[in-house]
């Protein structure tokens, strides 16, 4: 983000127009914070997902991979915890019908000087009805109680007459980790410390202050969960904060706009918990959180299920319960870091301005534009799109001037541009443009894929 | 599949042995029909997804993907029909209280004579009371009237005070297509006949007989959407059938266990439609769908959004509402499938069994495993493991006997097996073994990459 006005409307609309995000739903006008992925997009969510799978799955001998249904059985939330005490503080306006969280009302009037998180619901009432808190609609003063509601999705399966069998959209994913623990400790022959890890989605019935991907009520999760020792836990603890800040790093996102966020405040099981802050056009804001969740979770499940949940070691015969610590970052969110920080305003010499998206390549959401100079190089040009398309997504444009389709790969971020001219169907090379230098290089089409690969691999 | 005598049973329990696939909350004794794919089964099944899309979109130049929400605008469910008539006919047994589909079990009784479909709710009662069907479960013949039950999973979004907002789960992810037909033909300036593909979970309040993987109540679809006009769409509907057959084909499915079925009764508004079946253990079964959908999802959805669905032809200025041809295939359906076929027994020499995985290598969960022959190589082993990870799944393993290890290998698939020997450290050599063959060769570890490379491309 060489643009420090960069403002979040930007990158919605630069999002909507060239095909990253769209509103969910739009011809309907829209749904509640959902956002679908265009082509690029989808692109770009995938290849970011596919990095953190590499990185934490594929190149990490001690962790393996699982995808859990999202609906699971409703016992595993009442092991939680969020049957009983997930949910957030919300009042409705009386003169416009809409609803409001009181905390983040609350916390907002008072500039962060009250801290709503511990207030009770009373003290919370007080303070509305004192500092004459308005809707922030319609502007009048006209509050209902405030009152619990609950933040799980909840359905219901329905197949046992007259049973009421309510079932939750997961929240989170990383219960199906958890309940996975002794499943896959037993396939994989694992031996303690060992993560496990998925990507999934979860969903969340928030009233959201929206900011585009930051807070959705649907969202997707990368995640891990390692199982270890206690005298070891917090050494893992702090290797995942270098690990989690070297990986969004090495993604492209600048130390500038990176910081670590210790929380003051932390559950009464936790021994420790971190985020991850990257500095959004809306402020420094979380990007993923490492938490040493001590053995709530693994204890719980034992309680819930009457599974015995420990571990035995192998070698020392020791039976104990493993500590948890948790890496998570939402796919989402990463995506819109990556966004805001790849796009760069440049003037060029002619005084125009080029919009452009400095992806690091492994993550853009085109490796490679083919562009033949003249349309009469069509089929030189789909020669080399089919070559590489075995390989790598690839663009090819055939449409207006060879400037216009240089901008419109720059907006996109695709790093490489190759044009077929004349002297391809000669000398079988091809230029290579660098999306961030603008500099040309001439390349035989056979060395055209070990050119790409060396320079897009993560 | 060589063993005509393969049962569910088997793989399921191989599945769970291995680490493919677990119930789902399976410490609380599994919740209806889901399931949980474990550390191999993840990367089959990823692996799965990445072929198909690489195939159906990355090489595919006039195709784009999409990732829409799951939850969507509920009039995007008016508009295809669901909310007014996606039910099943349920009855409840009022002795045991157990609910069950009346047209499933009035095929199954009538052995496919009588047609459930063609029947209305007092035909089917009649048929019911005259042949005096039993429960399943309990035996007694003592039914509930029949009545329609909704498929579509209902939650609520609750944002405003007293509104009744029923937000569904959807039950099929072309929607998500439908609505984003104009956003991704403006972004991506697609011209007609042109794809919007898409690969994502759905969700069934079905009463399932089960069946594994084959039917469940939360589903991943790979799916496109091919928009054109008219006078080609029954030729684009039939490159399709081709095309979806090479793929499986390709993927491995062998001809004799693969068929068309081409249906008789269609939608009112569809006009072709055809099932590719997969010979599974249960029987032969619909692997995938391509349908020739006319107009009616494009119209419907400009009738209740009021937005303008048409296609302006740039050339001849001709405006018309493009055809759909569907083709959707299941995911765990096809990931159970691969299981299947890829299923072997070999009596070996010395009399024992072989159990092998016969996977197509793009697909298999690790690409290759690092078994070093004594522990005193694992330093070398684990510099071959760790160059190798960088670009495929590895295993590594030093366990137990190298022919145990070959077979731990064989039963998840591993196509290559890679042996550290005492000549490694010398030669700079390793021994590659084929999983279906057992054949070994000499290497050098810098051709490794490429030797591998050639045989598991897609």
């Amino acid at each position: 983000m060489s643009d420090k006005n960069l403002t979040m409307d930007k990158i919605v609309n630069l999002c909507k127009g060239r095909g990253f995000v769209f509103p969910g739903s739009d011809i309907y006008g829209g749904f509640a914070n959902t956002w679908d992925f265009g082509p690029v997009g989808v692109e770009l969510k995938n290849n970011i997902k596919r990095a953190w799978w590499k990185r934490f799955v594929q190149e990490s001998p001690n962790t393996y991979g699982v995808d859990a249904a999202i609906l699971m059985n409703p016992t595993v939330w009442k092991a939680s915890g969020h049957v009983d005490s997930f949910s957030d503080p919300k009042m409705d306006c009386k003169s416009c019908k809409q609803r409001f969280r009181a905390d983040n009302m609350i916390e907002d009037h008072s500039k962060g000087t009250v801290v709503p998180d511990t207030m009770t619901m009373e003290e919370m009432e007080a303070y509305v009805a004192e500092h004459k808190l308005k809707c922030p609609k319609c502007g009048n003063h006209d509050w209902t109680p405030i009152r619990q509601f609950k933040l799980m999705f909840e359905t219901s399966r329905g197949t046992v007459e007259g049973e009421k069998d309510t079932v939750y959209l997961r929240p989170e994913t990383c219960q199906g980790e958890y309940v996975n623990f002794l499943n896959v400790q037993r396939t994989a022959r694992a031996k303690v410390p060992f993560a496990i890890a998925q990507v999934g989605k979860s969903f969340r019935n928030e009233i959201t202050p929206g900011n585009f991907l930051f807070r959705t009520i649907e969202f997707e999760q990368m995640e891990l969960q390692m199982f270890c020792k206690e005298d070891t836990s917090m050494d893992i603890y702090n290797d995942y904060k270098a690990q989690a800040l070297k990986f969004v790093n090495d993604l492209g996102l600048s130390e500038d706009h990176l910081r670590f966020h210790d929380h003051d405040k932390l559950a009464h099981y936790a021994k420790a918990a971190c985020d991850i802050q990257y500095l959004f056009p809306i402020g420094w804001q979380e990007l993923n959180g490492i938490h040493h969740r001590g053995t709530w979770d693994l204890s719980r499940h034992q309680e819930f299920s009457g599974k015995n949940m420990q571990y035995l070691d192998p070698i020392t015969n020791e039976k104990y319960t493993p500590n948890v610590i948790e890496y998570s970052i939402g796919a989402d969110r990463l995506t819109l870091a990556t966004l805001c920080e790849a796009y760069n305003e440049e003037t060029l010499e002619n005084g125009e301005t080029r919009v452009v998206l400095k992806f690091h390549p492994f993550i853009a959401p085109y490796k490679v534009a083919i562009l033949p100079l003249q349309k009469n190089l069509s089929e030189k040009a789909n020669e080399v799109y089919r070559m590489l398309a075995k390989h790598y997504m690839c663009d090819y444009d055939e449409a207006g001037s060879i400037g216009k389709r240089y901008r419109r790969q720059d907006e996109i971020g695709t790093p490489y541009c190759v044009t077929i001219d004349f002297d391809t169907l000669e000398d079988g090379s091809v230029t290579v443009r660098d999306r961030d230098t603008m500099e040309q290089v001439r390349i035989k089409i056979e060395d055209l894929k070990a050119y790409l690969d060396e320079r897009i691999c993560f």
